[in-house]
């Protein structure tokens, strides 16, 4: 894990300028199908239309341009089961340097393309923590560059926050705003920047029931890591970092679990009357939504889609039902 | 079939005033990563993104608003395979008018849930031209509804025609812009508006190579009426209607067939990298500029995206290959 104290809004006001020559202010979109399924006005931030289909390419290239000349010349590090490696290739390449990445076997092969296409270095390896981690300082042992944690960083987080200035310019008067959690980084970025923007917004975060430790970590008051993720949400089998753990707990975060049926039911959904490409991991925000939609009634929630990096041709997509 | 004369220019800027109030000015959008598979510049104007997820809520909404209060009141009727029905329904709500829709059994079935969704009435018949055709006027002697054609009607015409004027404002210097070809509506009032506005810009059509009567009758110099379509494209299977082919050959429209498995690849390909739920009907314009891509080469193409309403639950999207 990389060393760092917690970002604030001013890293993340520095973040936005750094990323504004490479990153898109990416649109707001709406459904009246949905609102009323909903009993809701949703606004949907489109970070699938990111560059690199995912919100990752924002902290990914705030920790690359934040690096002095020295250090960049030695390219960057990173583990990623697939958007976050993509967009640190992608961030490396806005830069000019390397990007190695290191990726479990089983990632969605769609993200493993997206690293290639970007000119990223692959480098495989088991699909455990512990092999990530091993893998990851070899690299660095062997390269010279710098390790970008795919959420347990300031830089990162501090670039993921950068979508709450955007969306509250975009859309007044919003009630809540709920995001997905994997590693925390999403959501750690997103409450620093609401808690000093816009105090009065409710914030939630949504979780596979399959990969619930942020919840469970919330609930028992300390980090739960013995858990197997399992879930179709490939995005968000991560375990919550400690300091995003911190933080949510800090910024009063509430995580709601949902099954992978009824967010792969949200996704055919969002396909279907958004007529948006979305992942499972991020469909999981309109399902948790739809769990407990008499907490969301009647009001305005700004609803963060992370991605939209899915294998179309997938047999999980073919047999989704 | 509905008597009129060829919609010009005029017409089409009533129309956009007309359906302003209604409609929504798509966005545009672009791909890094198309552009590059293309060797070309493509502009994907996002009708899909229109009310009803179509572009047939545009022509729908000029006629049901171009009717005098007293017609008006008896309300509409047209046959459609699919989103001319929804679109026709949608604008009658607008009015708060009746809608009746005349269906060909075997219609897709996301498309039968926007009609009924629409609040239009549906009415169901044989999947023949003739069963459609007299099943509607049976509609319109009971109901004294006005008949509103898919595509063989000027104000049709002059709706689908604005798409146009808006696409030349939001990218300018075009070098060519393609559509595709069902009954020829959208082409139609499309190449009017081109050629009145933009007289240099090429314009193509593109369509199945299952259901390729307009290609067909283009190259014989007659109407061709026999074929049996035999296309996954069913918002393409129409037989090209007689004014819609006379403006193709008089505006110089040339149109491309492609293979329905280039079409879902399409499909597939828009889809993954502009992250868009596109339909079957829309992607062939992909795959048409893709199959002789030596012709756009390095030229910037506005390409119609005309519509999203695919079963995303549908065996054929799940055997997709």
């Amino acid at each position: 894990m990389t060393r760092f104290t917690n970002p604030v809004l001013a890293d993340i006001r520095a973040a936005a300028a750094r990323i504004a020559p490479y990153a898109r202010v990416t649109p707001v979109m709406c459904s009246e199908a949905l609102d009323e399924l909903a009993g809701a006005s949703m606004y949907f931030k489109c970070e699938h239309l990111q560059r690199g289909g995912a919100f990752k390419f924002r902290g990914a290239c705030n920790a690359v341009w934040a690096l002095a000349e020295d250090d960049a010349r030695r390219g960057v590090v990173t583990h990623s089961s697939g958007n976050h490696g993509a967009a640190l290739a992608l961030a490396a390449r806005t830069r000019g340097i390397p990007a190695h990445i290191v990726v479990p076997e089983g990632a969605v092969a769609a993200k493993l393309v997206n690293i290639e296409r970007a000119g990223g270095t692959i480098h495989r390896c088991a699909p455990t923590q512990a092999a990530r981690e091993e893998t990851c300082a070899r690299v660095q042992r062997e390269t010279g560059a710098t390790l970008v944690h795919p959420y347990a960083d300031a830089r990162v987080m501090a670039g993921q926050g950068t979508i709450i200035p955007e969306l509250l310019q975009q859309v007044p008067d919003l009630n809540v705003v709920i995001t997905p959690v994997g590693g925390g980084g999403l959501i750690s970025g997103c409450a620093i920047a609401l808690r000093a923007l816009a105090p009065a917004v409710g914030i939630f975060g949504a979780e596979p029931a399959g990969a619930d430790d942020a919840l469970q970590s919330l609930q028992r008051g300390q980090r739960v890591t013995d858990t197997v993720p399992d879930t179709i949400c490939d995005g968000l089998r991560a375990t919550i970092g400690v300091p995003n753990l911190a933080l949510l707990r800090e910024l009063r975060v509430e995580v709601i679990a949902v099954e992978d049926a009824a967010t792969l039911a949200a996704m055919r959904l969002l396909w279907s009357e958004l007529k948006q490409t979305i992942e499972p991991s991020s469909a999981v925000v309109l399902a948790a939504l739809l769990k407990v939609r008499e907490r969301f009634a009647g009001k305005r929630v700004g609803v963060v889609l992370s991605g939209g990096n899915v294998d179309v041709d997938s047999p999980a997509f073919a047999a989704r039902h």
